[in-house]
């Protein structure tokens, strides 16, 4: 079965994606086509879009989905009359919080994404700690990093560093344990003057090998046994010095972000 | 004035974060401190949180705000004995998208971000690819690209590369147009081969000086003179291989990712 999602905002359309797309993993066998429309915020871009949505409605079956957040009302109103199922997260909400909070709301458009200057900067600046800090190197800039994640190569380590610095500006280093580090069974002495900031990553044994093997067929690195000493080892040192730690193979990066947040108390920030 | 928020979901509780967010922005003159709760997934849990919500609206004025997401029906219940105002988006959406899709909905929980391993492999693959070709580097790899974001040091294209990688799984490098580049007054080897897919940033001269002088201050790079030169040129540049640009001053990375994947036409994919 197959439906026409559109997914209609005066901004950037995140908001109403990020949402409609919750709502729809929750019918999975149905397949969604998905059609994104940022930035209709003139009734004229409204007009053309109406258009587009009634013919998709007079050619499919069913009715199309509209998912939205349109902060203006007449532009809201116009796609009302849409020949679609029209979800607005905006409108359907607003109403009842402008009551709570016995104020009108500004009805700005564009304001999810509209940080200001200072937290810009400081986004800016957590995604470069991290870049420079990526893979075990600038290990003396420790003393900045709000978290540190060790774990064994192709653990999660990197895009999950990237998550937490582009979402929440927290800067956060991460440091590959290599085949020497676990030899030693100790951890280095740049790790061990921050114990209280690391966080552990391993991974089945299973997919480890199948992504290491993707990277560098029929290597060393790639091999089973490699992955399983590796995977032994550092999970012993994990338990060792008492670090947290989380097993990647079935999370999303977000969720591995969360874990980690929630395991060390690290507050999320908006941006 | 001040507001306590609470933000609950039996997963990661982004979705609610993000629709919350998107919200309270609309009341600029309230100071909300907010409070995550991620993975209330059991009823134990929900009690406790019950209890806290409950405690905070006993010592504060006004009823405190709670933007949910659950699945599960009878934690959302639960919840909506609280003495707050309680929205939850799932809730609220789910019944008339039942209706409209004519079957019931999976309630498991979890799903958003939690994608197939096919989509997570091409995410990371991504973010592999824009770490690689970050800043100029690896240019023999373009073939790959979606996109090659152009522009002075310190417009913006590194944030915005890894938000395309991370966000939506485009393979998206990055080329630092020098000063040697300006001088020879055209485009170097590498990029002429793939001008279909440039993209420029450019940035007002002020906030162009700013943050090169935090960088490197006093320094011929971070001078007025040596920004508006470099401006100047490579905006010529833009306009004489007609390589649509962007002033990205005033945006934030989601805003400068949304507008360049809509003058590209370059489809946002789900992950």
């Amino acid at each position: 079965m197959k439906r026409t999602v559109f997914f209609v905002s005066d901004g950037t359309g995140i908001t109403a994606q990020t949402l409609g797309h919750s709502l729809m993993t929750q019918f999975d066998t149905i397949d969604f086509e998905q059609h994104m429309y940022p930035y209709v915020d003139t009734l004229e871009k409204a007009d053309k879009l109406l258009a587009t949505i009634n013919a998709c409605a007079a050619q499919e079956q069913s009715p199309p989905l509209v998912f939205s957040t349109l902060v203006n009302h007449d532009i809201f109103q116009r796609l009302q009359q849409a020949q679609a199922l029209c979800l607005d997260f905006f409108q359907t909400f607003i109403g009842p919080l402008e009551q709570a909070l016995q104020q009108p709301s500004s009805h700005s458009i564009g304001r999810s994404h509209n940080p200001s200057q200072k937290q810009y900067a400081s986004r800016i600046d957590a995604i470069n700690y991290t870049l420079k800090t990526d893979d075990g190197v600038h290990t003396k800039e420790y003393d900045e990093a709000e978290v540190i994640l060790i774990g064994v190569s192709r653990s999660g380590k990197t895009p999950t560093c990237l998550y937490l610095a582009m979402q929440y500006g927290i800067k956060a280093a991460n440091y590959p344990i290599t085949e020497e580090d676990l030899g030693k069974k100790q951890l280095p002495e740049c790790l061990l003057k921050h114990c209280g900031k690391l966080f552990g990553l391993t991974i089945d044994l299973e997919r480890l090998q199948a992504i290491r093997h993707e990277r560098r067929p029929g290597s060393r690195y790639a091999s089973l046994l490699q992955c399983e000493q590796e995977l032994q080892m550092v999970e012993r040192l994990f338990g060792h010095y008492d670090i947290p730690f989380l097993n990647t193979t079935t999370y999303s990066i977000e969720e591995i972000a969360t874990k980690l947040m929630l395991k060390l108390g690290i507050q999320r920030r908006l941006l």
